[in-house]
């Protein structure tokens, strides 16, 4: 039997690299005042990562019959957001993780200081790019609409809120999957609608891509949950064993290790058939496969 | 002789209730979560402040003949922008200041984490907002990108960056006025401009504006300084003499205080060919006497 992750790495073998250099082009030079700030987003965003996020705004626009290469702001954007969260949340007030993707986290590397600029800035610097290198500037107030909801309060930005507050808290399945949602799901739906969004989607496929891509984000966290459980370090990038050691709610801590995977199976059966008919269907459901395959 | 700031007082006290509503309503609520950032966000916007930055995203629309209570949507981002850098600067990590406005900070009144992620969520809605409350959908992708040129590292970002790296060393005039242009006067050019973006003015007019802000924003930070130089807490809302404190660069500390008194008259009087002939004129021109009155 051929092995299903391989459509989805071939497209990442292919646009992997064209989307590390737009990420290149579009952070301001280290060699440019404010030079240790720009040296502080440089060092998280070119730093390593899945690029999952990015290669979900390509899929968006292969989706609805565009051109990937026309998204690749958008699909930097997209990174610069999820990079700017990843640098707040290692901070010593939120999480205080020294490590981050394999190295030392943005306030390890730099200073507190210069980690709390460089991800407002990336914050920033995501909405600035929508606005100038959109393929349309008509779809510019949809993606930007997008891009807000899905990353602040009733986004990643409570789900963050609710990760904090949960903290220590008896753990039930409902609570975290709400907290998953919101956490890292809402943006991972939202670069995947984005993308399609970008080259003119109707609501149709816009709706199917995001029930899609609901379901994908929230397999994708319970894995990362397993995997923390389990203490695999190798496709994690962070610190292994932290959620426990915090008492995070994760997947794994409500439900156990092995329900929890039978969840990602399950949630990733269910959203087959919303990638159904596009022209990136073979890639949608080898990526499914592949974000499965993490912890198998 | 009749008080030359009474036009803008007396516009301030027209549309500073209207104001005050629209940040109110644009804001989430208080009892939706999550609850502690939602009360964290409006702890810190809706705790007095000058709403410089508002009245000056009328005052753009009106000096391009459009409709005030159109951009009302576009001065509340504005103003959360703002309000997100007053809040990241005030973290023990930053200026490490616990008091603002007259009042606890965010941290100081929640906690660390909270006041971080507060301070991310205006962020993120400020752009959120222009995206949905436009009088011109077309023009969003200018106002998204006139904000977050004028918030980045080329402008308060990177402001705040070197206020920061500068802090002991030896103040010259134009290292000062490099901060200064970049940390506050960046917001307060692009929120005159943005007004007038928003109601469709052309790039003549825009130009102009930008000019006078330009100026009235330098000479409303010398002010500052020299409020805070002079230990004055009245108008500052802030603690005083924390400038010197920390060995800030100020305008004070680079020429002493009558040079810097000095430099504001003539900036406010440069500024005033700019904002000629507009229905905005009264108003603009009465601003910039206000400003300077700040320190008389």
């Amino acid at each position: 039997m051929s092995d299903p992750t391989r459509p989805i790495r071939e497209y990442l073998a292919a646009w992997g690299p064209r989307v590390e250099a737009a990420l290149d082009l579009h952070l301001p030079p280290a060699d440019r005042d404010p030079q240790r700030c720009h040296q502080a987003m440089r060092w998280s965003v070119l730093g390593g990562g899945k690029r999952l996020r990015p290669a979900l705004v390509l899929l968006g626009a292969r989706a609805a019959g565009g051109d990937e290469a026309s998204v690749l702001g958008v699909a930097c954007a997209v990174e610069f957001l999820h990079t700017y969260s990843l640098i707040h949340d290692d901070l010593p007030a939120m999480d205080d993780d020294d490590y981050r993707r394999g190295r030392l986290s943005c306030h390890a590397k730099f200073d507190e200081a210069t980690a709390i600029l460089a991800g407002d800035a990336l914050n920033t610097h995501a909405f600035g790019l929508l606005a100038t290198t959109s393929p349309d500037p008509s779809r510019v107030a949809s993606l930007v609409a997008e891009l807000a909801a899905a990353s602040g309060t009733h986004g990643m930005v409570g789900g963050q809120c609710a990760d904090l507050e949960g903290e220590g808290g008896a753990p039930d399945e409902l609570m975290v999957r709400s907290i998953h949602e919101r956490k890292t799901g809402a943006l991972i739906t939202a670069s995947l609608r984005m993308g399609a969004i970008a080259v003119g989607a109707d609501n149709r496929l816009l709706a199917d891509l995001g029930e899609f891509a609901r379901r994908l984000g929230l397999a994708f966290q319970i894995v990362d949950d397993v995997l923390d459980e389990e203490g695999a370090a190798v496709d994690l990038g962070k610190t292994p064993g932290k959620d426990r050691a915090q008492g995070k709610v994760t997947y794994p801590a409500a439900i156990g290790v092995a329900a929890s995977r039978a969840r990602a199976d399950e949630l990733v059966r269910d959203a087959a058939p919303f990638a159904a008919g596009t022209p990136a269907t073979p890639q949608l459901i080898s990526l499914a496969a592949y974000v499965l395959a993490r912890h198998s």
